[in-house]
């Protein structure tokens, strides 16, 4: 089989949640670092020989190109059977639709109002050197603890462990690298919330050593936030 | 096997693209419409028995549940192999990826911004009897239109007739469903956009009668709109 090209930005939440797929189900690939900070993504080479989306993570798998995280998990899970234990993500049509579920929920939920919290209280602000809006960030604010009620009550609420049962699945994955990224911006998901607590160590824990590899960036400008506001 | 039970509203966007699927694949089933201009899907009971998500669309087959319209697809292509012809869903591992590639990107992209200038400049103000604010129907108006352009530059401009290929797929389809809910507002995403109208055209003659009949309000309520336009 072609070599698998992987492309991604440890700052972006869909590209640590490939990576942590990746090297816990061993799938050989030869990773490619793109520096969104730099606008690599932005140039006409780019759009025509790499990435039509202009965004990451995506894959060259010969001369197969593929982006969109979730499209690129379940194209490598048949693509790569034997490396992907059952129970990350499940073949079972119940089971897999479990797991489906919730990753088409996310999009719209944690993961549109954890990113738009990060880039307009954090994201942009750096860009432009101009401190954000405080009524913006309040409104973003209130959306993103709302979907973060929604994903505890409707999924970690239901009497198992994990998102879909009581095993890990990639759900887990996406869901615990959205959830992460707030941090950067100065907010712990977690606080005053043991449920979540329990289940996002749980998952960093399964993932180990991989999670925390894939959030070496997350982790550092998380700490830095925190310097600046002592 | 189990009956299987689909409940929908056709004023929601999914719920009409899982309708016009499961009429071209005669997948048989029985109907249950869910009023939610009545509110059905806002009490327990139906949180509890019916749907945790409370909203539509959602499946019922036997004792499984399952929200999120493009998890239903995918389940239902599983479970009714035999109904869903290749072209509509491919099972070929590359074939399947690019589908799924599209319908991963439509959320936060047309799907995300036909429906928020629908709730903004119909939806709200038909229930709290107010008018729009202009300002922010306008931002509304400006971020649909990108997506939309995006959307013919990424899918309708690679030389190809449909979203992925030369023939129609459930990613044709839950774009068209998408990209017709702005005409309830009173805004035709056609209008000078002819690459873009050839192609919702095909779309529609190639789901005829069924595109036809699950758009039965959006067009009832598009000509209301239109009538008060004059």
């Amino acid at each position: 089989m072609s070599a698998l090209k992987y492309y991604f930005d440890l700052m972006s939440q869909p590209s640590r949640a490939v990576y942590v797929f990746l090297k816990i189900t061993k799938i050989p690939f030869e990773p490619y670092a793109v520096a969104l900070r730099k606008g690599e993504h932005r140039t006409d080479d780019f759009k025509q020989n790499f990435n039509k989306f202009q965004k990451v993570p995506f894959i060259h798998h010969g001369d197969f190109k593929l982006a969109e995280s979730i499209a690129i998990v379940r194209y490598l899970s048949k693509q790569y059977k034997d490396n992907v234990p059952d129970y990350l993500y499940p073949s079972g049509a119940k089971e897999q639709a479990k797991v489906d579920e919730f990753l088409e929920w996310q999009h719209l939920n944690i993961r549109l109002h954890c990113a738009q919290y990060f880039w307009y209280k954090w994201l942009i602000p750096n860009i432009t050197q101009s401190p954000p809006d405080d009524d913006k960030i309040e409104r973003l604010e209130s959306a993103m603890l709302g979907s973060i009620s929604d994903f505890e009550d409707l999924f970690l609420s239901q009497g198992h462990k994990y998102v879909v049962g009581n095993t890990l699945t990639v759900a887990d994955i996406f869901a615990a690298c959205e959830l992460e990224q707030p941090r950067i911006a100065g907010y712990d998901v977690c606080q005053n919330r043991p449920k979540l607590k329990s289940w996002l160590d749980s998952v960093k824990k399964d993932c180990d050593p991989f999670f925390a590899e894939a959030n070496v960036f997350v982790d550092k400008f998380a700490k830095k936030t925190l310097a600046a506001k002592m």
